[in-house]
């Protein structure tokens, strides 16, 4: 895909054709503030270029038959979202519908050129099974911060090697196509706002839980990055004045007391002081634990790995309603590989959050899991470079 | 003023007009996306409104001169700052310069009534003196959350009677004038922005320490109000788990331990205590204190004071520190009644902030005391109305 919209017209219409599927001009007419004459000049060069195409004609609504457009269908965006314990890299076509997904285990403190070796191998192998030709544009999410306009990570607390690597450039350059790369928390929220729960909503929180606490934050229907880059990092909000010593140099920060990380420690150490059967014949079997242990545990009854689920909860839920009084969300997101703890988890941030925010800021408020689970990350991730795509050159 | 621009363009230059002051017609061109010919004939139309008039002619830039205009000088906006604890009321000129300003005591649990009969005597008495025939709009802020659009302030905590009090449509009836009324700290907020610290800055936090705290949230220049227009409400954001009752319901709230009541109640009890003979004294001599005592006091050598100015800014900073890791903004105002205790307090938040948010977030954060003091709140709320009026019909 070579060819950029022109003007801000034909990228409206290029975003309201991946939004909404195949559509009459007359269906586009409806949404877009423009002449008719006007808007069939801008549908025909939209044909031209070959990023639309005809589609038959529209069903009748009374008069003369409105002819189809969509996107043109062989068309391909990947996605790639980078975690801290594992890699997504999924190819969708121009309206962000997922064709493919493969998810890889791998340690992104490998470093970058383990990591995108391993990444641009899953994208050889999804285009090899036929379901791209070549990508028209490539979104890459890490789990860190980002200069974003350079596409560069930027001193990335549990990424060493990851400090200013031309992630953008570089990628570019191996795939051939534009790359835009952003925080995987920001790809994550609106992932979900174009596909998942938060469709239609223009201001709400997405707190993803994995390794790590992030926190996408959208405005207005636009992800808020902060003066450089770093917004919605609140692993490191403080939650216990004295409390347990973090990686980041403080003591008592969030991701210090929950997170995967933290609640695979806890079950580890809970295992080993006798505190659990369950974990500890988990741990044994296994060697080490994680979160879906813990799930697994309270699943099977075990109390201690409910109380550490409640009580991650409870904290992640006291900075969330913090966030809720300053913010006045219209939702409240929570995703990431710790959402597997389910339902435990989500009653026990709930309870903190009507708890201790405003009632007028929690009137109204939804706090749900996200829908779109593992492919969140990705299908953000080509709506990222597919907004870049459709913006006037 | 019953004009209203016809279209965006003329709305731009309304408000080019009255951010930059009188300019030619060579200068608007130069800020403005539009041909020679279109922009001289918005500029006509508006001449014929009266909301712009011509104003001699401009310095030669080369070649012929061009015509100076400017916003009409009989244009009057009136601001309305309604505090805890009183009220201030100005006249600026379309410019949004204040021309005239007084402040009165008055408790805003009196209710609406009453403060609006002594707002409206406030307006009269600046009237009288020939600053003003009439007014063109008036802003008006008030110390709680507001329904944003219908201008009505909702289930305020601090306000008994206020709830739901149609102020807009009562104050505009009152003054013959279109009325728009906002949360008094995100007036402060959009004050800084227009003529005080936060000038030209898109992305920045203005906490607002009076009698309560509160916080403005400025995003992509402007006022980001929340989903039930709450955002920012930030006193009661928990900072001890187990602190003191609060009258919100909770314990540990912000406000509980400090801002102007709190820090009132905590100087009363040190000279009641013989902990402090200046405040002793000064309780004595007046029968209560103000933060303005603790500050004289601190200001005295009294370490009593001081402990407690520290002691608060520590409080506030822990939060502020949070909203920075969150929020990534690109400055932090501190603004209100309290800012009277200066440089102590903003060393405090300065500390905890630096200490407990991400380097990445600080780095290049500046924390400054706004600098518009008593009069932030009126220029945003004249800033406020000129943005609505300001904008097509």
């Amino acid at each position: 895909m070579t060819a950029r919209p022109a003007n801000r017209h034909q990228a409206r219409l290029l975003r309201l054709l991946r939004d909404e599927g195949p559509s009459s001009r007359a269906q586009l007419g409806d949404r877009i503030d423009l002449s008719r004459s006007r808007l069939a000049v801008e549908v025909d060069r939209l044909l031209e270029t070959g990023l639309v195409v005809a589609d038959g004609l529209a069903a009748s609504r009374g008069g003369r038959r409105s002819h189809n457009v969509r996107l043109a269908p062989g068309l391909r965006f990947l996605g790639v979202d980078i975690g801290a314990t594992s890699i997504d890299v999924a190819v969708t076509n121009a309206e962000l519908e997922v064709l493919g997904h493969l998810n890889h285990p791998m340690d992104v403190r490998e470093g970058p050129v383990a990591v995108f070796e391993q990444a641009l191998s899953m994208a050889a192998k999804l285009r090899s099974t036929g379901l791209a030709e070549g990508f028209d544009g490539a979104g890459i999410g890490v789990p860190g911060p980002v200069r974003f306009p350079e596409g560069v990570p930027v001193a990335p607390p549990i990424m060493p090697g990851w400090d200013g690597f031309p992630v953008r450039e570089a990628l570019s350059q191996e795939l051939g196509c534009p790359v835009m790369v952003d925080n995987d928390v920001n790809l994550m929220a609106m992932g979900e706002r174009h596909a998942g729960v938060a469709r239609s909503v223009d201001d709400f929180l997405c707190v993803k839980i994995g390794t790590g606490i992030g926190c996408g934050i959208v405005v207005g229907g636009r992800v808020h990055r902060g003066a450089t880059g770093s917004a919605g990092d609140i692993g490191h909000i403080q939650v216990e004045p004295d409390g347990r010593p973090c990686a980041c140099g403080n003591h008592g920060c969030l991701e210090a007391h929950f997170g995967g990380a933290a609640l695979a420690r806890d079950a580890e150490d809970a295992a080993r002081d006798g505190r659990s059967e369950e974990l500890a014949a988990r741990l044994a079997a296994a060697g080490h634990l994680t979160a879906v242990d813990v799930a697994a545990a309270a699943a099977a009854g075990d109390a201690t790995s409910l109380a550490l689920i409640r009580e991650g909860g409870r904290r992640v839920g006291q900075v969330i309603a913090g966030l809720v009084s300053f913010f006045n969300p219209g939702l409240v997101v929570i995703g990431g590989g710790v959402t597997g703890l389910g339902h435990n988890l989500l009653a026990s941030v709930r309870t903190q959050v009507y708890r201790q925010s405003l009632p007028l800021a929690t009137g109204n408020l939804p706090i749900v899991l996200g829908e779109l689970g593992q492919t969140a990350g990705v299908t953000g991730a080509t709506r990222l470079i597919s907004d870049h795509l459709f913006s006037p050159a």
